[in-house]
């Protein structure tokens, strides 16, 4: 028998990134390592020497050193961890947060790094979250819709000011000194891949899903860059590359500095790029159209496959080869669902809950599952919309709040806490609609993340709610362990890995044999209630009473 | 000059009883005695010997030897704090909570003291928020509406369970022993003034606001209760009085055995019994028509006079004689106001925030007013429909619940308290609203109870959403002056009170000199907020969206 064979998965996130060690032939995972990011997010000022240099409210940027220290940090010590030899280990597989992306020099240099740029908050990379460009996303909106663009139907008629051209636009008019300083505008996702490999090379999930580009279709014309400004009229070609990679494909080798960084051997297979939510879709063992895919964190992603190309209300975007090669990939997405749990635990507990839970040192939110756990839906009275943090699908409006109704002076923390989680399930039940009444099929859920971790209520309120079955991933670091077999992917059979993403997860992805399945009775009793949830949904969602957009117009006039 | 004389008021509240003993001339407060009722309010086991006798859940019953216990403790009290000669106390009133009905035999003698009759809960006295007659209520108003009985219109078209044929129906329903055996059925109000006197007079105040008495039309006809239940055709003649006697008259003088309970002399002059609520309004100074008095506590209870009989929607009711002798009396009321902020307090505040408070060694709800009363109207983008504890003007709707709307990540537990008092302040500006449509003029507020004492930032947001300024009671025991002023013309001029009412008020009472008026930066703000409102408030509360009853009965059916 040879000698087992291993692939890495790096997972770049918003303030670590992780790394573990999976065996290729079973997906073991033999080794994790996080490092905390030096800068982490920088949203206050930069941490540049001399004068500091304070941000605007809205911004987020990130330091790419902190992306190279990540690989000298946590692959020298998952390989120690295992005692794994590097002349084992086949090939490595990265995924980051996106749209993440920063300006760089033709050699890959970022331009932060560079004295000259350095005091520029414009030249760091833009996070994710950095949402200062919502003026330049209104403004793609209106342009795109003037000019009856069709790619706009496949974001759900909007994109979103976190996205790559929205932050472009931003670079190019607060700081045009460093948008033709750049000769490259990238992706962090595909700027690590180059550190990697010393080759650019773009990878189709973060170019479909956040630079409006699609296989059939390439990015937009020039022609409506030039309307959005005459600058960006040949943006694509000079800035970036319309030579996209499809996810699985393997990028290249890794170079004599990368293995010097992480302890590997040179020409280790390097995979293209991917992005945390789209690589957990195989490592929660789904390749094929049917069973829809859920990040459950702070925020939930949902990710589902299919053969043909189908326009939903509301949706984040469909890319082909986006998540799996060969696919249409849907993504949708609720903006806020741990968040809103966090806000009330924070904001909204009385003490003596905080008391009994350090008392029987148990968390908060155990204590209010507890206290909640055995009521049957529809005993507390309420219902809410999950709209804390606006709606991302599939009413994709950033101005729509939250509502609770149904309070009474009998009503307890626990019962809105149960409240709240059931409208974000309801929340879940209108994207799952939305896609099945436009012939994307949803049979069955897969949730992976840190909610389905902790919560079994949770997920049982979920599988009533949604009727459908919930299985969950079984790895802890689910991005991580999708990037490791992306990475057996790019390394290939002959070498100990898989020619095919859809062998590689049959072999390396896992789910626990628990699983979550819709209970009759709860149903009946949720369907009434998720009819009224419809019904208030519509009514301030599409515009019948615009009371949540009068009320947030009046605090921007007043504040 | 002759020597100051006294009155002395006293007000039978829900856990208490209070004196308070007054100069005539002046208005002035000498001494005030509370006294806590031994029994309290009896929601558990009656304070009987033997095997506890359980009540059932919505039960509320008080002690009859409480009340005679407050004579005997605060009246001494008051007059030995004061060092005043009974010699000068001319005259003492009285004010109740309502609807607070007992069953007594022909004397008067509570049939809850009797062994025969003492282990049942329904010889005792029922409390104002005894909530156990709610089909009775049912019963009564779907009879009315049958048999097109017009005195429903004086009460908003729906009569509550507290209320006194509710009570009484539900003796006669569940012990009919003791309806057979009470010779009476009387309000406490009446019956505190039947010891006082030792004669049997009933007050037009809760005559016409409790058991649908009117001026001119007496009570409903014997039909209509034949109707509701034969046993009850002949309840008035049989077991109640059809002479009904007006606030503001004398009802007799102090007996020999009250004048040994109270060190008062025998022969002092007794006011006719009055309501809480009622007997505050020309304490408030209030004795015309135009100026609306607010009792704002836990509740709020608003009342106004008009020269004519209007019919309000959704009003408590109109009484002729029922707050001033002849002019109408309106009474309307929100049911859930400080129940509600506390209710906040009690289940949505985090930890540190009351930590905060201790460590400054102020209230909770003082902590809350500070980190926003610098807050401009609207700041927060929240609004809330007030019906925590259902609606009872003008809606008139006990299944109606609360609504929080316009919540963010961002929204902090002071923005919820504001809003939420906000939403109240909406709720009484519909009821003003309410009565001007409909020509009882309501252009001046005096608020009285225990809201305006504490919290300036409630009533300057009263006085912007109103539109109107707010003057204050100073009395911190309005409805015991408001008595002590009744006792005052119960004695007359010639033995150093008044002939009137109207002359009373004048001298004692009094306003602050502080005053609420409205700011009109802030009114347009909140005029725009109240659109909003009443949009909201219409929606759900009239019958287009029944999300608030669909809930109810769901909940209701589950548990």
């Amino acid at each position: 028998m040879s000698k087992p064979k291993y692939a890495i998965g790096i997972d770049f996130g918003t303030e670590s990134g992780r790394a573990v060690l999976v065996e290729t032939k079973t997906g073991k995972e033999i080794g994790t390592s996080i490092y905390s990011y030096e800068n982490g997010v920088i949203d206050e000022t930069l941490p540049v020497d001399g004068d500091p240099v304070l941000l605007e409210p809205e911004w987020a940027l990130q330091d790419p050193q902190d992306y190279v220290r990540t690989f000298q940090k946590t692959v020298p010590d998952v390989l120690s961890q295992a005692g794994v030899n590097s002349e084992n280990v086949i090939g490595i597989g990265t995924d980051f947060t996106a749209c993440t992306i920063l300006p760089v020099k033709s050699d890959g240099t970022p331009l932060c790094t560079l004295s000259d740029y350095r005091r520029n908050p414009h030249a760091w990379v833009k996070l994710w979250k950095h949402h200062a460009a919502q003026p330049e996303a209104d403004k793609i909106n209106a342009t795109a819709r003037n000019l009856g663009q069709t790619w706009l139907d496949r974001y759900g008629g909007k994109i979103s000011s976190e996205w790559f051209f929205a932050k472009t636009l931003q670079i190019l008019n607060e700081a045009p000194e460093i948008y033709d300083a750049a000769d490259r505008l990238l992706e962090a996702a595909d700027w690590v891949v180059w550190q990697l490999t010393g080759i650019e090379k773009r990878n189709s999930c973060t170019a479909g899903y956040k630079a409006m580009w699609s296989k059939k279709e390439g990015y937009p014309p020039d022609t409506f860059f030039k309307e959005l400004d005459p600058r960006l009229e040949k943006v694509v070609d000079q800035k970036m590359s319309r030579d996209i990679h499809s996810i699985g494909e393997k990028a290249g080798e890794l170079t004599a500095q990368a293995a010097a960084w992480t302890g590997l051997r040179e020409g280790t297979a390097v995979a293209i790029a991917n992005v945390d939510a789209h690589v957990s879709v195989p490592a929660a063992t789904v390749t094929e159209p049917g069973r829809m895919v859920m990040i459950m964190g702070t925020s939930i992603c949902h990710m589902v496959l299919g053969r043909e190309e189908r326009t939903v209300e509301g949706m984040c975007g469909v890319v082909e080869d986006g998540i799996i090669p060969g696919l249409f990939g849907f993504e949708a997405g609720q903006s806020g669902v741990g968040d809103i749990f966090a806000w009330f635990v924070n904001n909204c507990i009385p003490e003596d809950y905080h008391q009994e839970a350090q008392r029987r040192n148990i968390d908060i939110h155990q204590l209010l599952e507890e206290k909640t756990a055995s009521q049957r839906p529809g005993e507390h009275g309420l219902l809410a919309l999950d709209w804390w943090n606006g709606n991302r699908s599939v009413l994709v409006d950033v101005d729509l709040s939250g509502l609770l109704i149904g309070a009474t002076l009998g009503t307890r923390p626990e019962d809105i806490y149960r409240a709240l989680i059931e409208a974000t399930a309801f929340g879940t039940r209108v994207i799952i609609e939305a896609f099945e009444q436009n012939g994307v099929k949803v049979s069955e859920l897969v949730a992976c993340g840190g909610l389905p971790e902790k919560n079994k209520m949770l997920m049982q309120i979920y599988a009533d709610i949604t009727g459908r079955t919930f299985k969950i991933s079984t790895s802890k670091q689910t991005p991580a362990l999708g990037s490791a077999i992306f990475g057996a992917v790019a390394a290939g059979s002959r070498a100990g890995g898989y020619d095919s993403i859809f062998e590689a997860a049959k072999h390396m992805a896992r789910l626990k044999d628990e699983e979550y399945r819709p209970i009759p009775d709860n149903q009946k009793i949720y369907d009434r209630l998720y009819a009224e949830y419809l019904r208030l949904h519509d009514y301030f969602g599409r515009g019948e009473n615009s009371v949540m957009k009068t009320l947030r117009q009046i605090r921007d006039e007043v504040i």
